[in-house]
């Protein structure tokens, strides 16, 4: 019987958030589970990194009857793979999981996500890495419907691999009483946050704000993440951290310096 | 006589950091500056946003003599952006710059960095964005050979605009003996950090770690913005935030889920 694989889980909602916990469920059917996950939410965290604060990465079990090995972390999602896989494991992992989010990572949102950067850090470390994330904000979402196609998809990663400089990025729809149709592999759709900053003034009469939005879809494709999402399809898009505009690269060296 | 370009600047080291206060004097050759920037440093932020607690943005006075406004916040490099864009400025500005980053931002750095994030939050809100960055880390370090080249730069920003979805990651080699020897319109080259936590025990017994690492650079391409500034030129790589890796989309639909 072929070893079973080394998969490192972790997120950005916190190690307690029942979206971690409905992915390390899958994932223990799968392969040897270790956790390195943040002790706290630190969603919006984008790519942060830890370089001007000390780290804590202590064992823990929230679970006394899951085999997974499990560690709270201080940090951001990508100081948590940093740590993970330098610190706690022996050997590199086969895989690495981030989730799954309690929010969409569709989209714009990618760029401000803690469960992707997780999952762009494992990549550049050479790990095969997939982000999941839930249409569904809500500490109360339902995970279940998710749970056949991760196992259908981290299977699939284990089989064929990733490309090289490449990790995926899948969204699921909400829960509801129609069954998900199945998956698309999608491009990311070109949408933005059109800002509100609701303005208040605080107890000692000094103005503050708070960040809100309404998110807006710019993109009529019938292959991008958000069509796919809003007709109940299971979106993959396969994200890079090359960030080269290379279309670009031509066009700028044309400019007279 | 034409009007003044409205330019926005920001940046991930604070307010107060020498980088910024020479961003901001060239700056004001060119057009009329509003800055909205960090109250502390933010460097490592990545794209993070702050969505679980409140921001403060107040005028601050730093320069007596200059004629830009400024503000303070209290949020990330991206928090600024949307401030400015949506609370401070009266109309959309026509150019966001951000820096100049006390540190690289070459290479795989961008990924991890607030300067560019700040860039790219603007480029998403449809303003032609620049983040500048420089190869010297200390707070002594001399930014007077960038300032001809960042002049160059926005001037050609500012006449030819830039394709949509696309900003501009320039960086400077470190202040030398020798001239810089011009500009070089380049790819992200391909690398990364090894980690290498340094773990200490606390006075209360509890271990802990400091993130540090050596960067590695796997690219022997002389089309890199690592050859650039190894070579003495300044390098501009166009990033997009389209991360979706095109070129995987179609291996991945022959996948069997």
């Amino acid at each position: 019987m072929a070893k079973k694989p080394l998969i490192l889980v972790t997120n950005d909602d916190g190690i307690t958030a029942p979206g971690i916990r409905a992915l390390i469920s899958v994932m223990n059917t799968i392969g040897d589970v270790v956790v390195v996950a943040p002790d706290s939410p630190q969603s919006g965290m984008g790519h942060a990194i830890t370089i001007n604060d000390t780290l804590y990465c202590d064992p823990i079990t929230i679970d006394p009857k899951g085999p997974q090995s499990e560690y709270r972390c201080s940090g951001t999602p990508a100081d948590c793979v940093k740590l993970g896989t330098q610190q706690i494991l022996d050997r590199k992992p086969d895989l690495c999981v981030s989730g799954i989010n309690h929010g969409s990572n569709s989209s714009i949102n990618v760029i401000y996500s803690g469960t992707m950067s997780a999952a762009v850090e494992a990549g550049v470390e050479g790990i095969p890495a997939i982000g999941f994330s839930l249409l569904d904000y809500s500490a109360a979402a339902s995970f279940e419907h998710c749970k056949p196609f991760i196992l259908s998809i981290v299977k699939q990663v284990l089989e064929n691999g990733l490309s090289s400089g490449v990790v995926l990025n899948v969204n699921f729809p909400k829960a509801s009483n129609e069954p998900l149709k199945g998956i698309k592999i999608c491009r990311q759709a070109n949408a933005r946050w059109v800002e509100d900053f609701d303005k208040r003034t605080n107890p000692m009469g000094r103005e503050y704000y708070w960040l809100s939005g309404t998110f807006v879809n710019l993109d009529s494709g019938l292959d991008t993440d958000e069509w796919a999402l809003e007709h109940n399809y299971v979106s993959i898009v396969p994200v890079q951290y090359d960030l080269t505009a290379h279309q670009s690269i031509q066009e700028l060296t044309k400019w007279k310096f």
